[in-house]
């Protein structure tokens, strides 16, 4: 079953518990990460609550518990909604509290800590073994996508339109180049070299990215950190996506532009086998 | 006193009404506006109502309620928290509803209303009489803040970087021409024309601002709505910032140069004077 936990206690998942003048209500003035588990093991749960920690550094939100704090929440909320052997998607959103409504920071609140513990979403059993088909958008997001916000609503627009449109995903381009996608991360393979744009503030720095990387290196498959232009993905050997969710899924198409055969390439197939593996250990 | 209103029940502002699920809280997925009363009478309640259909329309939320209702629904909230003879100020914010988290737009899903309605914030007395100072800062938020969504952390950041630096406001820039404040749109006069920044998708279309074009145009003070550089606004003979909180507010310096002779020039308090008449009709 799916619960939630806020500022202290679990409860019904739909339990309306967040006050309308809540900073993330009003501002999305607040931070997020996603987490999978897989049989119950929350996996790179230490990487998350670094990026949590860092998100919350750099817009100057005092997180009210420790990482191990947190990781003792996260254990408690899988055991508690029974997914303590399941495969689970753990949220969860620290805002800067709830205070009367101005944009300046507000003195003496306390930030509010929610978090769901879910049965982790079913994805097609093909969908790695077929890939999927992603469109290009200009990326008209903010200039700081680094912080892991909660000002989403462009990439709640551009997925809604990659939906409605056949695409799986919608992936970003600014100032000629790839950034990243609505909720991904991306990569090109060319000539057996696996590109991906460079960790600057103008893309997520995805923990699965991050762990991708380290795998290819540990696999000796060379790898750069390079711009790469919406023509160099078209014209790549193979394309890919990562993200918690959907862990490295094979690109068969950028809009009409097939990729490789037509389906994920074999350095995509190698990638996604190893990540499992790590996924399972 | 201060009450709220969330979906169809008003109740004590602090009342913890909002589910974690809400997209607004987790998404920023959501439209809002701020509405001021003068002596319990909403002013350009009209206005900001059609833009919050605005809003609504372009990221395609049903709104639950006509503008009858909400402005039927404002009424009884002044009422009800006591303010139908006061200076009020009347936040209303709807999201995209509360669903299963996903980028994706829910299907079946009812949008979330909520509202907050206060005494007025009392400002100095001798704000307007004073002016204030602003800093520039360079704009990194999206494309897209003509629509008047939750997404305010890049305003929340340089409100309170401004605060901290001792100004009042930070008017932004982008590509080398200033676009408009955190939570203010800002004017210029030079050899007697107001200048402001038009009115595309890289500002806000504050209704304050569209007020004192109008009131301009009756006082036969020559406009033009055109792009402006920094270098321009800080050799201005008179510059001012609007929004629904502050009216019109005279600017006497920008970060370390004086405009005009450092208090609020002439036309900038006939504006003023001029939207106060508005107010009190």
């Amino acid at each position: 079953m799916s619960i939630a936990f806020y500022n202290g206690e679990f409860l019904p998942i739909d339990q309306q518990v967040v006050g309308i003048e809540d900073r993330g209500h009003q501002f999305g003035d607040g931070i997020y990460e996603v987490i999978r588990a897989y049989g119950g093991r929350p996996f790179l749960m230490r990487e998350h609550l670094v990026r949590l920690e860092n998100s919350a550094r750099v817009i100057r939100i005092d997180l009210p518990y420790t990482i191990e704090q947190f990781e003792d929440l996260i254990r408690q909320g899988l055991e508690r909604a029974g997914l303590q052997n399941s495969d689970a998607e753990i949220y969860m959103q620290i805002s800067r509290g709830t205070a009367s409504r101005l944009h300046t920071f507000p003195k003496d609140t306390r930030p509010n800590v929610a978090m769901t513990f879910k049965p982790a979403r079913a994805l097609p059993a093909d969908l790695w073994e077929k890939g999927v088909a992603i469109t290009l958008l200009v990326d008209e997001r903010w200039a700081n996508v680094y912080i892991k916000s909660l000002n989403l609503l462009p990439n709640v627009i551009a997925k809604q339109a990659a939906t409605e449109a056949g695409y799986y995903e919608a992936v970003f381009f600014k100032d000629g180049y790839i950034t990243d996608g609505s909720s991904t991360n991306v990569f090109a393979i060319k000539d057996g070299v696996l590109y991906t744009p460079p960790a600057t503030k103008r893309i997520l720095h995805g923990i699965t990215r991050a762990a991708v990387l380290d795998i290819a290196k540990s696999l000796e498959i060379p790898t750069a950190e390079e711009e790469i232009t919406p023509d160099f993905l078209a014209n790549a050997d193979e394309v890919f996506i990562t993200s918690t969710s959907i862990e490295v899924l094979g690109v068969h198409h950028i809009e009409d532009k097939q990729i490789g055969d037509g389906t994920p390439g074999p350095i995509t197939r190698r990638l996604h086998a190893a990540y499992r593996d790590m996924c399972k250990k």
